[in-house]
């Protein structure tokens, strides 16, 4: 994506009205992020506590928005709720999904959101695991929705993959990369629709190789963690895997690099892992699993160090 | 490793002195990383101009080590160079191999060592792909050898991988451990050999399903690239795999994660790709090799943003 629109200081001229539907942890955090943006948020939940659950989630998300600079006084001014999903989408300029990962459920949803919202209504949904394609499929429109799916926390990481389905109209794609944009994200289009998309994908299969690692004996789990995060974690924070092995040949570059390498990469990758999650396997990884405080205590620690990595990197 | 020996400012009393075997690019980067903390480094290669290549080498390490709050006036006032192997050992506290990546080499090369260096020099190779059990197996004394395999290049990255042989000393991987701990790195040793040790295996996994997808045309290599840098890259420079799907199964953790997302993650296993190599392949990735300046200008800039990274995360 070189032809990314440049960002903005707020979100594009068409989109001051959003509407959050589906207030766990990825809408409640889009819903922080676009508050913070200067967006009005409509929240559509059919919890019954939904409004403390948003103002719990909107309250722990002020530190992060605030080390990103972005304002965070008075933002539940511009916030509001409404259960009724026809009248929550009435007078939205885009509507982000983060409904339940359901194809019937999405399926309807959207056959509803297309009747109720206006016709020139941005359709997003956040889901990581089914395709526009499909979703659309009972649509009369289908070329309003596509996919924006983000890296969690929403409202953190730079991240946001736009997928369009079979039908999407290209229009719709770069509305949403320009909406996405001008929230300060970094959207990448992707040229097919592939299940779990790309960043989930890659994660899958490292996840795969350091589960093997674990179950063989070779390290431990926090042992693994400590060999990403003292070198391919920062290495790939600042240039990917492709730049990396390009700058590993040599002036030859990534062609001398997979040319003599090739072979033994290769090998290597006929000797990886392919564990099962079995019961075993899960009870194993479970055992290891003490990383020291509370989930809580280390999603704060967590989220105060990637501020700090995404500021030197420019990236907040 | 939570017993790691915390670091202390210099080289621990038993290493003064270091030779290094192997002049190309790890042993130059160790020979820069060597010398500005404070060490006396013999350099031990054939090359006839192995004094410019190593010159040249250091002048370009001066900026990260500088970076990294590391001296670099006069640092080639304690380099020398030796080139006959039995003399460049002698007298050296420790030893640091680069040569190239064969056993045959290896063994011989290590015969050598251990009957021309004094009998309590710490013996490291920085092998990426060859065992000490199979380096050892001609040594009168295979306590003597463990394998120090750094992240490239060895003066920035943290990570050095210490794998002990089968018959690796105890007291050598402690040796080895406190000797890289003392010059700032995070050593971190494996409980077990296996091929590739670990970063390069998770680097190879990853790798081999980002081929994959940049075959299938789902994204070019620079598409690839960003989504990397904007979302995992920066995700794991602050917590691994195994902490990061901890936190991302909420209050139950990485048990509650397996539990509910295991099924979902052993689908996504099976449908990873298992692209081949072949000549089709590096033509087709040679081809999107373009990164828009030359090697020299991006491992340039690489290296600056890797320093920002490693000094907003603490680790230089």
């Amino acid at each position: 994506m070189n032809d990314t629109p440049a960002a903005t200081a707020g979100p594009p001229e068409t989109v001051r009205r959003v509407t959050v539907i589906g207030a766990g942890v990825i809408g409640a955090s889009w819903t922080a992020l676009f508050l913070a943006r200067g967006l009005t948020v409509t929240v559509n939940d059919p919890l019954p506590d939904v409004e403390r659950v948003v103002h719990d989630q909107l309250r722990q998300a002020v530190p992060g928005l605030r080390a990103l600079g972005l304002p965070t006084a008075g933002l539940e001014g511009n916030l509001r709720f409404e259960a009724d999903l026809d009248r929550a989408v009435a007078d939205a300029d885009a509507v982000q999904e983060n409904g339940p990962e359901r194809l019937d459920f999405k399926q309807e949803l959207f056959g509803r959101i297309e009747q109720a919202a206006r016709p020139d209504t941005l359709l997003l949904s956040s889901t990581s695991g089914i395709r526009a394609t499909e979703i659309a499929q009972a649509m009369k429109h289908p070329g309003r929705l596509v996919i924006g799916h983000p890296f969690n926390p929403p409202h953190l990481v730079p991240l946001v993959e736009v997928v369009p389905g079979e039908r999407t109209d290209p229009d719709t794609v770069r509305r949403a990369v320009a909406f996405y944009t001008a929230l300060g994200k970094k959207p990448q289009v992707l040229r097919r629709e592939v299940p779990g998309f790309v960043a989930n994908r890659l994660q899958a299969a490292l996840f795969r190789e350091a589960v093997d690692l674990v179950v063989k004996g070779v390290v431990t789990e926090q042992e693994l963690d400590e060999i990403v995060t003292s070198s391919i974690g920062p290495r790939w924070a600042v240039a990917g895997p492709f730049r990396s092995f390009h700058l590993g040949g040599g002036p030859g570059g990534l062609p001398h690099f997979l040319q003599h390498l090739g072979p033994g990469l290769e090998g290597m990758w006929r000797d990886l892992g392919t564990p099962k999650p079995d019961q075993a396997t899960v009870q194993l990884l479970s055992e290891q699993a003490d990383f020291g405080a509370s989930v809580e205590e280390l999603e704060s620690a967590r989220d105060e160090a990637q501020i700090k990595v995404m500021r030197a990197l420019g990236l907040a």
